[in-house]
């Protein structure tokens, strides 16, 4: 939710459409929205709407123009693909009233970068569908600034043609990873930097809280009247902890600041962080003290292992042991898990996790470092896939307690 | 991308708008809109347009307006709290032309559930501030069907007002679990149910391609000419595997038989499954072979561990051991990891997977059975999350061929 009294001037306003059925029928999850939304966060730049559509002309269009209505700036990602049903560039180029034409030198560099790729891979494409591919990548939208491309499809920058309005359109490909790669090139086009420098700073900070119900926070803002106007605060309850985000322009730092203190004031230790995810505190405080770690879980499914294991080696976590059954959960098994995984990768501290069992059963969690040994027994109901994020929270934060307590 | 000659009748179109400043700002992937696009599938209903807004009532009333004109039902999921800003259910009542009364007895039931939560919870409620939530929440548009709280929050069946036209709007909470437990009653009001009747069934079938561009896949349904009329078909490359979704409906079921029997005849076994994941793949052919198996990855961040252990125990994987150390890739490393972790476990058979170094360094996989030892190098250029995700994705389908040929 978002806190009423918000109030963010937003000078500059962003859509964005998501093409592709797959992402649209929820097998694929979109990873192009969120990835340009904190770009163009970075840049000053709000995002007002995002629209999924799938690989459907009518579609495609209607979403140009409901997004073009009240934005100043829209952008698609997906449907540049060599053949005929990736028909972005088309769309767009009709929406803007811009025409495709051929660019025939960017059909021979593209044919360049195919002739790499079936050099590489062998194969046995053929010739006359891979030409007719590399024409159809190549034909843009009247007057569109080309964006070199990164895999083999090209991006575009498409102002709309003289006479009309509207904002302009940037044409990204579907591959995040290509995507990203154009992205920096594709905000140095003078049309789009001409719009992105009327952006002034927007700044974006995080506070985490834990074991505070939302309820509680929302009292306290209501309490706190106007002292915080000029943020644009969010809060998000996921895994137990508390999310709250706020948005503002340079000038309302100081406000952002007495929230800051006002949640130290009413919830003291119970803000865990103004920052830092939980992950990212537990291997700090391994670094603080100057232990190694290791973890072990039983009937999780790797999730926490998974999350202390996922940094760019080396660090402080050696590794840790999935079990996949699950262990009766007395009183014994998850230091014993703890203790075992230590030995097994020779570590200073250790994490053992004995298995949830049937839903709300309880599940011990035990730490143990060379300051003692700490072990908790917890329960959570719910389905499967909720019980395991929720004992992976709970165990973070034991882990984190434990070590920050020791340091 | 979705393959051109695809022709899906669409008898019933729904629209869905996701609300969330956190979803919009790409903090919270959202699991809602994917969720309920299966389920509308199951029903025969298709989604043509995902909105996804953030908390502000005027890209709401857009978002409302701009699915409504071309959708048959429109979905919202989020804002349904009890703080003022949380205003789903006022901003679609005044759309459908609906204003806000008191539904005294719905504040009641929601008042008993919200004293359950404070003595279950404890804590230091402010009793003025939970009443004022309590009735904001009993709040509904005139006239509209009230879904009991799955949580706290109801859900609404909003029909336009009498003299207006367009379709209804289904209001749901966002919290997942809550949303998914109201739907079955969502979907069973008269004025939806009237809706769903229309819509015939909409089948859908997947296989999934290993090894094989989808410029090839392309050519081949090129090829075909008209023999796949009635399928959409959308196809998407992901981990290295090609995943090609039908969606039909059930007259078309001779064409979808004509096209998985002619990506069979084209591709051979390079078409490895009919629907089944890999990972449920690999699973089953453990099952099948009567073995265990024991995993040890070194530098992956547990994500193959994740993946074979992350079913419901009991099952073959007995469990895994994550280094977060890169080990050098020499011949003899991912071997001695199979065997050691096959040691610790007690398992029939053993996969162990080499760290990747450096971008594009050569990274061991060794499959270990009662059959033998099958090791063989890699090596994947990218960044490291891309490297990852490639490298797990080679050892399943390594795995796979192995227990496969074993059998």
């Amino acid at each position: 939710v978002t806190w009423p009294r918000s109030v963010l001037p937003m000078a500059v306003r962003a859509g964005i459409v998501v093409t592709g059925t797959e992402v649209l029928t929820g097998r694929v999850s979109d990873r192009n929205g969120p990835w340009l939304a904190e770009q163009l966060r970075q840049l000053g730049v709000d995002v007002g709407q995002i629209v999924v559509v799938g690989d459907r002309p009518d579609d495609m269009r209607s979403a140009l123009a409901h997004l073009a209505h009240s934005h100043d700036l829209v952008i698609t990602s997906g449907g540049l693909g060599p053949t005929a049903d990736d028909l972005t560039a088309e769309v767009v180029g009709q929406f803007q009233g811009r025409p495709l034409v051929l660019d025939q030198q960017l059909e021979k560099r593209i044919g360049a970068i195919v002739d790499r790729l079936v050099a590489r891979f062998g194969g046995t494409l053929d010739p006359a569908a891979t030409a007719a591919g590399t024409r159809k990548q190549a034909m843009v939208p009247a007057g569109a600034s080309v964006l070199e491309p990164t895999g083999t499809a090209p991006g575009l920058v498409v102002p709309a043609a003289d006479g009309r309005t509207g904002p302009p359109v940037i044409v990204l490909p579907g591959p995040p990873r290509e995507l990203q790669q154009m992205w920096p090139v594709a905000v140095a086009q003078p049309v789009v930097h001409a719009i992105l420098v009327a952006a002034p700073e927007l700044r974006q900070r995080t506070l985490r809280m834990w074991g505070v119900p939302e309820s509680e926070l929302a009292a306290m803002l209501r309490r706190a009247g106007d002292a915080f106007d000029g943020l644009e605060i969010t809060t998000c309850l996921r895994d137990g902890e508390l999310e709250i985000v706020s948005r503002y322009r340079v000038q309302a730092e100081p406000a952002q600041q007495r929230l800051a203190d006002g949640i130290r004031q009413s919830f003291g230790d119970r803000l865990f962080s103004d920052g830092p995810t939980i992950d990212e505190l537990v291997v700090a405080a391994l670094v603080a003290n100057g232990w190694t770690l290791a973890a072990a879980e039983a009937g999780l499914g790797g999730r926490t292992t998974a999350r202390l294991t996922s940094y760019q080696a080396p660090g402080p976590v050696l590794g840790g042991l999935v079990v996949a059954r699950r262990d009766p959960a007395d009183d014994a098994t998850a230091p014993a898990l703890a203790r075992n995984v230590m030995a097994l990768f020779g570590a200073d501290a250790g994490l053992g996790i004995s298995g949830p069992g049937q839903d709300g059963e309880p599940v011990q969690i035990a730490v143990i470092t060379p300051g003692g040994e700490h072990a908790r027994s917890v329960s959570v109901s719910g389905p499967a896939q909720f019980v395991r994020e929720r004992v992976s929270a709970l165990a973070m934060h034991q882990l984190r307690e434990t070590l920050t307590a020791a340091h």
